[in-house]
């Protein structure tokens, strides 16, 4: 009903997350009123194309230009100011399913180790999806780790309490896990489970509950 | 914290309606997750900014490459397909607020007439707001028609229900009434008002089941 | 889980409109820990039981100690102060699903007129229904009146704008018709149906928007 | 607005728990239209106040007449079902703020201590909350089971995970904390804090975050 130079940006933005067509004809909207902003988008994501990358060692998201990098470096790849930073602890490594989890665990300034972004969850439905994760880079780098520091090194399977996220806990730690024969004191953990902050006991579901009493302290 | 390309591009959605910077983040990684997709989104927005017009009666927007138009028609505007529509009965006209409130009433199957898009709202808060809607050439249009059909003419003025619908009904009726002076069979109406549909008497607003008693029929 | 006495009042509760097991078991708390509050509140429901009747002419909900009506007359019922009032306009006779829904017309101060309380909805799924509802002594009633202003007599059909509503009224409508074969002016109208308050062009289902069109003045 | 009995009735309701007065009247009114209905509620309520008490260790309700008890035990007070099952941990007590956070944990068939109800919890802004809660009893009850099994013995402060939950676990700690010096096996534990069930590590608040992290394992 709407022009298709329009009815093709409402049909793009439909597919961004929970986002409908009603809200995307509200963006296309949005776009066109806005003088400048069409072009401005169109010009950022151009941008957005040409420099990202991501950190050669975590995955992360990484502006090439800003890598510090020289051009040859940067065709090798490079790794980000968190991975470059001395001051993190190199023996522990969380593992997480994106960014944006890497993000809010850096917020809260208690993680003071390095990260691994899966780029991704194990989902039962997709037996495809192991193969989207980067797993083997995962396994690479634990092992150079160990190799480095045998008697002191953590990886914590920082994955969502869901049924995707538990999924790919166990996934991982069935590969990493024979790495402890020759390595026994590598340790493997997963976040701790229990009340949330504001969990009210009459309201909690009962595995929840469980988890609560069993690592009560 | 995230680099400065994608920061951007986070920024842009985050002024988008009804989104918050939480769903901008997503959005970003959305745009950088897809292969390709921010290549396309970048294209289809440079074609928007070249090719979407507006209806030069109506106002709504129009793909200038499919109006039918030669070049220099284009330059000096043409009419959409509706306005050019000779099965749409000239005599009624109906005022909306944005092109999304026109396509609902067409949706309906139910309104024959022309629409005049007026780009926006009256606010009380910003006294420039008239200068902003398109009142001078929706004063031009009633003034022709009625030259043509003196004595078969009708605007309805079709905003919202809201008090800025009702702010800007009031002012456009305001400057189209001294033309019932010379063309007395000139009709301005407004969409009627009362219970909606599934609207329950228990719990209806004073105001509407006022307009309700006093519109039954 | 509960002694039996707390799960016989969580099961009572249960049952009230819009409460499940867990607010009911807040509710039976809630009792049980404020001291003195069951009993008052079998005092009350008690009194509920013994005091309360129906005006003989509405329906209305009514304290028959409060009437103003001598034991005989209490027996053979007695009108509420709304219909004893001389001020109403006799010739205006709303007819509502339920006293709430009187209760929030009469706030709008716009009626002026009397009800009729009908005692609840024509369901198509039951088909005992519509002898639950107080029809008959609707019918009675209108005749009656028509009696008296034979030239002057409404009857709003005002029911909730949902298929159980819309389905009354005409059934209403269909009872009280061939009344206007003796009284020509005899006349049955509906609430006046469009755009509520707040009601937005462009999300407005299209019913609504159609209603909104025809009604327009 | 409504005769003064069922005005009563809705004022009771209206400070039932998440009640406000519009669903207090369709709750009046559901009361007076189910024939028997206030009756039976009224003699429910009755029954309540005369057979509900409350067990004379941990304090959750009790139907007297069904405790099994011969009417002078029943004054001086009897246990609960759960209190007299000789298959309860006896090593085990957890302290809760009501009776309903005990049933939750009892559905997990995850515990299988005893149990002591506070009957509330301690407000900051309320400085008698502390004596409106069993804390005596708590006191009393700990240091018998002290006595009797003095290595052995554990109290998890089973409060919610709130503001108004720690604060009172913080409190009961305090007090029971001194019996430690001559008991110092005494365990006083608190339930594991960290992801509750479907937790997500981008949403999740910064506090569960850390203690998700410090209780890994």
């Amino acid at each position: 009903m709407y022009p298709k130079p329009i009815q093709n940006i409402i049909d793009l933005f439909t597919k961004f997350p929970g986002i409908g067509p009603r809200q995307a004809t509200r963006f296309a909207f949005h776009v066109l009123k806005k003088p400048g902003l069409a072009k401005e988008l169109a010009m950022r994501l151009a941008v957005l194309e040409n420099t990202i990358g991501f950190c050669n060692q975590c995955f992360r998201t990484l502006e090439q230009n800003d890598s510090g990098l020289t051009p040859d470096e940067l065709t090798r790849g490079g790794f980000c100011a968190l991975c470059r930073d001395s001051k993190r602890e190199l023996s522990l490594l969380a593992v997480v399913e994106k960014e944006a989890d890497m993000q809010n665990l850096e917020k809260t300034g208690s993680f003071l180790g390095l990260y691994h972004i899966l780029g991704g969850v194990i989902s039962p439905l997709d037996q495809d999806s192991p193969k989207k994760l980067r797993l083997r880079e995962l396994h690479e780098r634990v092992k150079k780790n160990l190799i480095t520091r045998p008697e002191n090194f953590e990886v914590i399977l920082a994955t969502n309490s869901t049924a995707e996220g538990d999924t790919t806990a166990m996934y991982i730690e069935r590969i990493l896990s024979p790495l402890k024969e020759n390595y026994p004191q590598f340790k493997i953990s997963r976040l701790g489970r229990g009340l949330s902050l504001g969990a009210e006991l009459e309201y909690a579901d009962h595995i929840t509950l469980k988890n609560a009493l069993t690592n009560r302290k």
